[in-house]
C-alpha cells in the first residue's frame, strides 16, 4: 500500500498483535478438530454473554460464507431473501446466494443503505402463489455499507415487521462491533434483545487474521447448521485457531476498543474535509466510513498517495474507510492533503 | 485430546512455530486484500517454484473448499468426476461437490484408494448419450486416504489414461507433502512433471494453521477462477496471512521435513505393532496412516489412553494417523500399550 | 371459467383443432425416442425455414424449462442476466434460473417492460471485477409482458449493443408470434436477422397444448444443448407428440393467424373501451394483452363475468389478455359490460 | 423404426386411442390454467381413489422433472438418497437429481435392481456425523429397469426398515403399472398400503402422450410442493391435457390393460426364446422387459430388423422391451428370427 496511508477497505489493515498472541497461546499440542475443542467451546460461551443467552455462534471461515451459510440455514430455494441493493449480498458475492441457496435476492433501493418496514413492503407480494418466490428473510447489514448504523429501535421496528409478516431478520454483521460502539450500546442491544434471528458475526474486518462466525437466535436452523457449514465449505478444521482470534476480540472489549478507534478516525477525516469547498460528505459518519463527492480532477492525485476506491464514476463518490490501526496523522496528512488539492492551483 | 497421545488425525496437531512465526512477520501495517498483496505474489513464485513452470496456484481457506472449487473450475454440472470410493469428495464433503458444482460424483472400489486405468475404465460409459453425467475427471487423493501412495509412474500411466479420454486428472493433495516425502522426488515430479492438470495442495495437514491451494497446471480454468473461488466462497480478505502460511512450509523445505517425520512416526507405529499377535496391518504404509485390524475388545481400552478412530466397525478396522509434532515417545508409548493389551489378562 | 368469457390469459385457452388432429396423425406405431423419429427433424427443418439457417431448434415441455434451459446453455453460475424487472425469467418463475443456473438475475426497471442499451447500460457494471457477477445475457421478452413490441431496428439496436459488450441476446419468445404478427413481419426479422443469440420460442400459448422450444443461433451452446436440456428435466421422451404441435403451427402460417386474431381481438377491446370515461390504457396495445386502470369499484362486478387478473392492487391497474380463440362477440359482451359499468348507477 | 417391430423401450411406443380421445375431449373454450381446473380436480380425485385417501397427486410433465421434483421435495442438500445402482435417478437423468435437489445419491449394487434392507442397511452410515451426507431417502423403482417386481410384502419390509431408520421410502413407478398387473393386485397394494411415502406415477409409458405425476402419501411435503414444482420446471400451464391423459388410463382400468398386455408380450417372447440354445435369459421376466444373453455375433442382425438396446456390450446382454402396443404378432416374428438366427447357417 501507498507509504501515505490506506482508506481503501478495513481489510487491507492487519491482525491486532493480541490476535495473533491469542492464536500463538492455543498453539499447544494436539486438540480436537473442527470446533470439538475446549478451546472453541470456551470461545462460543463468550460470545454467548456478550450476544445473549439465545446465540448459538458456529465459527466459520469468510464473511461470504458465514452470510450464505447462513442464509442456507434458514432459506429453501423456493424462497427470497430481500435486501438492500447496496447490500454485500447482492453485489459483492459474486453471486453466491444464489449459487449455493437457490434463493433470489430482492435488492431494495435505499438512500443510505438502509431498509425500513416502508421500503421492504412493496416487496412482500406474491405470498401463496406459487410463480413467485415467497419472501422468507430480510437481510440487512450493520453498519451499513455506507457506514450508516441501525438504532436499537429501528432494529425493533423491522425485526417485529418481519416476525408480523412470517419473515426472518438476518443481520450482516461484518462490521457489526462498528455499529455497536457508534451507539454506544452492549453488542446485545442490537442482536439478541432486538429481536434478530440469525447473524453473521465478523471479526476479520475489526482486527482479526481471518475469523467469522454464524449466529442463530433460534433452535431450529442450529440444530441442523453442523452440515450445512460442512457443505458450504465453511467448517474449519483446525478450529481453536479461528476461536483464538474471537477470544482475544471478546476479551477486555478489544472487538469495541477496535472498532471505536476505526469510528474515530472516519469521523475525524469527515470533520477534517466537511468544509473543504467542493467536498460534500454523502452520507451520515456512524460508522468507520465517509462517502464524499469531490471534484472529478482531485481523485488521481489523491490516489498517488492514499489508496481508495471510487465507488460511483458517474458522481465522483469516493469511499474513505477507516480500521482498527488507522493512525490519526494518517487521517491529518490525509486531510491537509485534500485541503492542499482544493486550493486554487494557479497561485 | 488424550495425555498420553493422539494418533486422531493429522489436523488435530498444531501449527508449526515457523508457520505462526511467518504469519507475525507480515503483520506490518496494511496490505491491499485478496492476494494482490506483496506477500502472496511472493508466495505464488515460491510455489511455482517447487510444481514448475506451468503452476498457477490460488489460495484459499480449506480442503473441501480447495476441492470443490477446482472441479467447479473443469466441470460442467452435466459432467461426472470418477473417483475411489474412499475418496474424500466421495465420503467427507457431506455433498459439497454434488451441491455446488451440480455434477455427479462416480464412486469406484478399490482395494488399497488407490485408482488405475484398468479400474476407472469400466466407467467411462455412455459418452455422448445425453441421459448419462459426461465423465469428465478423475480425481485421486495423493497420498490416499488409506495412506497409500502413486509413484510418478503410476500418475504418468492415469494422466495419459485420462487425456487419451479427453479427461483431466485431478490430485486432492490435502497429504501431498506426504506423499512427496514417502517417494523421496521433488513435487513437481508428481504434480506437473507427472502430466496432472489440477490440484487441491494442501498445507493445514502439514503443519500449517488453516491454509489450502488450488493449482491449475492449464491456462483454461485458471483464466476464470478468481470468479469460481469468490463465488465459492473461499476467498480470504486478509490473504498475506495464508501466504505467509505457505512460505514458511516452502522455505527451506520444511513441508518436507514435516511430512517425513509424520511418515517416519507411522513406520514406527507399524513396525512397533506389526508382529502382536492379533493384529494384522491392512494396507501398505507408505504416509502417515497406518490401518490395521486387531480384537476387539483391545479397542476401548486403547482409546481411553490414545484418541484414533474405529474406521470400520465391523471388521474392527482402526485408523491411526500421525503428524509433523508426532513424538516418538508417544508413539513408543502407543506399542507398549497394544503389546500389554495384547498379553494374557489372566495370567 | 365465465360462461361470458376470460381475459385471464392466453394460456386458458384450449389447443387449436389442427394441432390436436397433427398429434393424432403421428400416432402410427413406434417411433424412436427424445427426438430422434422423423417427425421431430421435419418439424426441426421446418423451424429452420421460418428462422433462418443458423437456428438450432430443440423441443422442451415448458417455457419456465425453455428459459432455464437457453440460459444455462450460455451462462456460467459466476455469471449474471439481465432483463427487465416485469420479465418472466424475474417475477414468474419462482427462481427457476437461480436455482438452477445459479447465476444471478439482475432486474432493471422500465417503463413498457421494454429493454434499451440505455437503460442496461449501467448494469454492465463490475466487469473483470472478481465480486461482482459477470454480465453475460440481456434477456429481453418477445412481445413483453406488458403487451408491448420490440421493432426489427429496436432488436438490432439491441443485440448490436450486446455484442459491443461481449453479451449475449436472449428473447423469451413465449409470444413471438405476436410479435411478428403485430409487426407483420417474417418471424426471421425478428431473430435471426436482428442478430439475436439464442431464443425461448413458445407454442403453447399460441394455440399448443403445450410445446415449447429453444432456439440456438450460435454453434456454441448448440453443441452441447442435449445434456443441458435433459439434465434441466425439459427432454421429452414421445417428444413426435411435441413436434407435431410445431409442425400444425407452422404449416400454412397457423401460428400466424392465430397471433394476428389474438391480437386484433386484444385492439378490438382496447378500442372498445378506450374512451369510457374513468378508463385509461396504460400501455401501448401491440400484442395480444391490454392493460388500463379503472375505478376500484368496477373490478369485482366485472371479474363476476369475465375472468381477468388485477395487475397492480394499488393502482387498479388491470391485465385483459386475449387469445387464438378470443370471439369478437366475447370482447363486445366485455366492452358493453365495461360501458355499463361506467354509467352512472344512480340513475 | 424397422418394419418388422421394436423391442427398444416402451417409450417407443405410440399413444393409446383413448388417450388422445380424452385430451380432445377437454379441449373445449377456456379453463383456469396450473391445475385450478375441473378437469385435473376431477382426475386427482380418480387417482386418489386408486391410491388410497392419503394420495395427493401432482401433475407434471415428465419422468425425471416427477423423480427430481419428488426427492426435492424431501431432501434437503445435506442428505442421500439410497438407491439402486441401476436405478434410473442414477443412470439415466445426466445428474439431474445432484443438479437440481444438490443431495447426494449413493447407488447399492444389487443383482436384480431390487433393493432389499440387508443391502441398504451398509449404506446407513455417519448418521449424525457433519461429514457425511445424511442418509434420509430410499428410492425404489417399480417395476426396476431389469423388469423384476417387489411383492407387496418386500415392499412393506423396505418401508418399515425405512421409517425404523427415520428414513422415507420413494417409489419410481415410471412403470408402477406393469407391476401391480403383473402381481394382479390394486394399485393401492404396492403404494399406500405398503407403506411409502412418495411416488413417481408414470402414464407415459403406459400408453399417454406424456404424462406423469407425482403424488404424496404424507402432508408435509405435498404442502409445499407447488412451488417445487413450478421452480423445477414442471408445471404444465394448460394442465388440462396432461390431466386427461390419466383420466383416460384410469377409467375402466385401461392402465392395467395396457400394462398386463405388455407384461404379457415380455413372456410370449422370453417364453419364445428361452429354450434357444444360446441363449440365457438373465432375469426374472415380471413385467415388461427381458434379459438375455446370446451370441454377439446375433445381434447386428437382428437388429437389423428390430430395434432394441445392447444393456452391457461386456457380456452380450440385451434388452428387448415390449409396450401396450406390441402385437403377438412382432413377437411371434421376433422369436421365429432369433431361432432363425441360432440355426447353423453352414446347412
Amino acid at each position: 500500500m501507498s507509504a501515505s496511508g490506506s482508506f481503501a477497505s478495513d481489510n487491507t489493515a492487519g491482525a491486532h498483535p493480541e490476535v495473533l498472541a491469542a492464536m500463538a497461546r492455543v498453539n499447544t499440542g494436539h486438540a480436537p478438530a473442527y470446533g470439538y475443542d475446549e478451546h472453541s467451546e470456551r470461545t462460543r460461551l463468550l460470545l454467548r454473554r456478550a450476544l445473549g443467552d439465545s446465540a448459538q455462534p458456529f465459527f466459520v471461515f469468510g464473511g461470504t460464507g458465514a452470510n450464505v451459510t447462513a442464509l442456507d440455514a434458514v432459506l429453501l430455494p423456493q424462497e427470497a431473501v430481500i435486501t438492500a441493493a447496496t447490500a454485500h449480498i447482492h453485489v459483492d458475492e459474486c453471486g453466491a446466494p444464489e449459487r449455493h441457496v437457490g434463493c433470489k435476492v430482492l435488492p431494495v433501493e435505499t438512500p443510505d443503505g438502509k431498509l425500513t418496514p416502508a421500503l421492504v413492503a412493496p416487496h412482500i407480494k406474491g405470498v401463496g402463489f406459487e410463480h413467485h418466490s415467497q419472501p422468507r428473510v430480510i437481510s440487512i447489514s450493520q453498519s451499513t455499507e455506507y457506514g450508516t448504523v441501525y438504532t436499537p429501535g429501528e432494529l425493533e421496528e423491522l425485526s417485529d415487521f418481519a416476525h408480523s409478516h412470517r419473515l426472518l431478520l438476518h443481520v450482516d454483521g461484518a462490521r457489526l462491533a462498528n455499529a455497536a460502539a457508534s451507539l454506544d450500546v452492549p453488542i446485545k442491544a442490537i442482536t439478541s434483545d432486538a429481536g434478530i434471528d440469525l447473524l453473521s458475526l465478523g471479526a476479520t474486518k475489526n482486527g482479526a487474521v481471518g475469523a467469522e462466525a454464524v449466529v442463530f437466535f433460534r433452535e431450529e436452523p442450529a440444530r441442523r447448521f453442523k452440515y450445512v457449514r460442512k457443505q458450504g465449505m465453511q467448517l474449519p478444521s483446525k478450529m481453536r485457531y479461528v476461536a483464538a482470534q474471537f477470544e482475544a476480540l471478546f476479551t477486555d472489549d478489544l472487538w469495541r476498543r477496535n472498532a471505536a478507534h476505526a469510528n474515530a478516525m472516519a469521523r475525524r477525516l469527515a470533520d477534517g474535509v466537511r468544509d473543504v469547498p467542493g467536498i460534500t460528505i454523502t452520507q451520515r459518519v456512524q460508522a468507520n466510513a465517509v462517502f464524499a463527492t469531490l471534484p472529478k480532477k482531485w481523485i488521481a492525485p489523491l490516489q498517488e498517495k492514499f489508496f481508495f476506491y471510487v465507488w460511483d464514476e458517474a458522481t465522483s463518490e469516493v469511499r474513505w474507510m477507516t480500521s482498527w490501526d488507522t493512525r490519526p496523522e494518517e487521517v491529518d496528512g490525509f486531510v491537509a492533503q485534500v485541503k492542499g488539492d482544493s486550493r486554487p492551483r494557479e497561485e
